[in-house]
């Protein structure tokens, strides 16, 4: 029987160089989240699937996960999300936590559905919040967080641009302006959601299918606002309004001039309740959300503790690889070995072994090529690996302790002391 | 309906302290499995269960692994060890791929089973493999490497031990001395492997009835052998001797003392086919192998492909910590962040948002509090968040520009400019 060598259907294997990648977008997202004092947290990718269920408990778990019965008769998922866990966590040590919690995780996630262009069966996602803070502060510095990252990974933006609305003052729109019911707020606001993935046309029509002409006339035209001074007279002193001026008045101070209202910006979760952002590529030929996030202020009380107001994004790593290789902002391979040893006959494996050994504590990452291969062959590894140095060791160099360095990239090789060979990889060469 | 908060069962959550201690974990992993040469890779955790059944078919995936039916019929594996991955990511590149291959990963792994100490349903394991090297000093390399992270994490020479042996020479043992059957010798190599987990009167009662009693006797004797001189004359020029004898002097040549031969190092899996080693806590109260691998020679074969040689071995994070943590050997847990900025008054949350950005950009990590509490209760979060700096932001600060840097760990405070804070930070303190 001959066994596949393809990984599991929408999902990825990650070979050196695919890794190289993902720990560089990993670093990124690492080195901005701990500079604002987010700390790292993990959990298991496998959850009791109750975790999921709504509430009231009248919503099943999600088709488009994982969820399979255990041996022992439990339900269990892969998680589809991360905030979820954060919540259990949070609750489950609310009173040994000292609050206000600023929290990061880069878990995988799963969701079951058919893979295409920028939807994998699993991917990862750095997951950002910011627990018990009810100040909009704390939403502006989780937007000051995710557009640090955008500018840690070097775009420019005017590549990109920051989508900010407010989940109340939707609810004001919805509840008292059209004056509609829950469950028909709710079918509106996940049809806007979908706004960006449908043709206009069709969104248009929609809409009107669902509130009639008039009030779909009044309500488009409040979707197409792009600036809070447009809105009509009596929305402008709302205290939602008011929040999103703030926010977008804050940022702006701060230097972050790519950052607009934008009425259509929803966010998929139900658990979402005030100040909501997105990222958003204005590529034209390719123009989309890149993640977001937004407040959720009553997560965590589901487990039967006292509310605790939360704040957060996501951003997963598919379509982030996907926005850097576009504007070609992702580094060239370099592999973590800094020395390829070629060793010329069995009996100098040992002496090979040890310069490797010495060298290895001079802080440099050496391989041995004990594959006893002619030199050329040995070279080729190195080259083809994409290791920046090389020395060939053989008898001359065992006798006088002196060897020739090559510099792969530019081919120059020179005779060194053994003292010197450190400092001059170290140094990147000569 | 209130959730619980507890973690899927046998499975743990990572706290921002537990973080702490497994990134350490795996940084040590990382860097020395790195300097040695070895490239990091990953793959999904989904695995599609053929990966693991045995090469004829006949044995039927492993009671102990999470196993399910995709909506899509397929049946799928949570992987319960790296190994069947990497030979199937090194086969499905193999013409790409440049030989002899240094690959690393530190994936999570899944089995069912009832949870106990030491032994969790999900654990993260440290895999190390070199592929396409026959030759026996890529066996020491591998040694050397799981030497070298135990030395690494400080542990002392005299506190655990090196068991080597080799899997022909058991072979040569079952097969032409004591003339077992194929099924036979796979039972009693089973029998061996739980060794340590027996009580020694029962193990010998077992190899007796299994054996019976005279060829026990000659069995056992060997078994209990712990120098390869000790052995019979005729088994002293067998290769599979030589080969461990060349082992354990060119490792203790290189300063590995603590190494030593010992035929009852069997190792679980079916495919080991040379060197097999182990690394033993040494321990009265609780001796047991810690971890262990050795030369598999034809895994990459199962998927079409022309053999591969493969040396490798896997360590596992539960094992490893506990280890770590009878011998004092865990650091003390440090937040990844350096300075909290208690805020007094609303009004001031610009102006510490902004002195924090400025911070950062001299690469001090800063969680700036926005709770609008009294400065006593910030203060006190950041004490038992274990931030080692703290700076109130009042109107006195903000007017003069002048700031009182606290030391946490001492209580010193003192008055410092704005432009000596970053540098204090980097320094300790004062």
């Amino acid at each position: 029987m001959q066994r596949s060598t393809e990984p599991y259907k929408g999902t990825r294997d990650f070979y050196p160089e695919d890794t190289f990648i993902r720990n560089y977008i990993f670093s990124v997202m690492r080195k901005v989240s701990e500079s604002y004092g987010y700390l790292e947290y993990d959990a298991s990718i496998l959850e009791d699937s109750a975790l999921y269920k709504a509430k009231s408990g009248e919503e099943i778990v999600n088709e488009q996960t994982y969820t399979f019965v255990d041996r022992g008769g439990r339900e269990v998922t892969l998680r589809p999300e991360m905030t979820p866990t954060a919540a259990r966590m949070v609750a489950g040590k609310r009173k040994e936590l000292a609050f206000p919690l600023r929290w990061y995780s880069i878990p995988n996630l799963f969701r079951y559905e058919r893979p295409q262009r920028g939807r994998l069966r699993e991917h990862w996602q750095l997951n950002v919040d910011l627990f018990g803070v009810d100040s909009v502060s704390a939403d502006e510095e989780i937007i000051s967080v995710a557009f640090d990252i955008m500018k840690a990974f070097g775009a420019h933006d005017e590549h990109f641009r920051i989508r900010v609305n407010n989940r109340r003052f939707m609810k004001y729109v919805l509840n008292d302006v059209l004056k509609l019911s829950e469950t028909r707020s709710r079918q509106l606001a996940k049809l806007i959601d979908r706004k960006d993935k449908m043709e206009e046309e069709k969104f248009y029509e929609e809409i009107k299918t669902m509130l009639g002409e008039e009030t779909a006339d009044t309500f488009l035209e409040i979707l197409m606002i792009d600036t809070l001074d447009a809105l009509p007279r009596g929305m402008i002193d709302l205290p939602s309004v008011q929040e999103l001026n703030m926010v977008l008045n804050d940022l702006r101070a701060r230097g972050i001039e790519n950052i607009v209202f934008d009425p259509t910006v929803i966010r998929g979760f139900d658990y979402y309740t005030g100040i909501v952002f997105e990222i958003f590529d204005v590529n034209p030929v390719n123009s989309r959300s890149l993640f977001g996030g937004g407040r959720y202020d009553d997560l965590v009380s589901l487990f039967g503790v006292e509310p605790v107001a939360g704040v957060g994004f996501g951003m997963g790593d598919v379509t982030i690889r996907d926005y850097l290789e576009t504007y070609r902002l992702l580094p060239d391979y370099q592999p973590t070995t800094q020395l390829y040893l070629c060793v010329i006959g069995h009996e100098l494996h040992a002496y090979a072994s040890k310069l490797a050994s010495e060298l290895r504590r001079e802080g440099i990452n050496v391989s041995v090529d004990y594959s006893n291969r002619p030199v050329g062959s040995q070279v080729k590894t190195a080259d083809r690996q994409k290791i920046p140095f090389v020395i060939c060791v053989g008898e001359e160099e065992y006798e006088t302790k002196r060897f020739r360095l090559r510099v792969m990239k530019s081919g120059v090789e020179k005779v060194v002391e053994r003292a010197d060979i450190g400092a001059l990889i170290r140094n990147g060469g000569f």
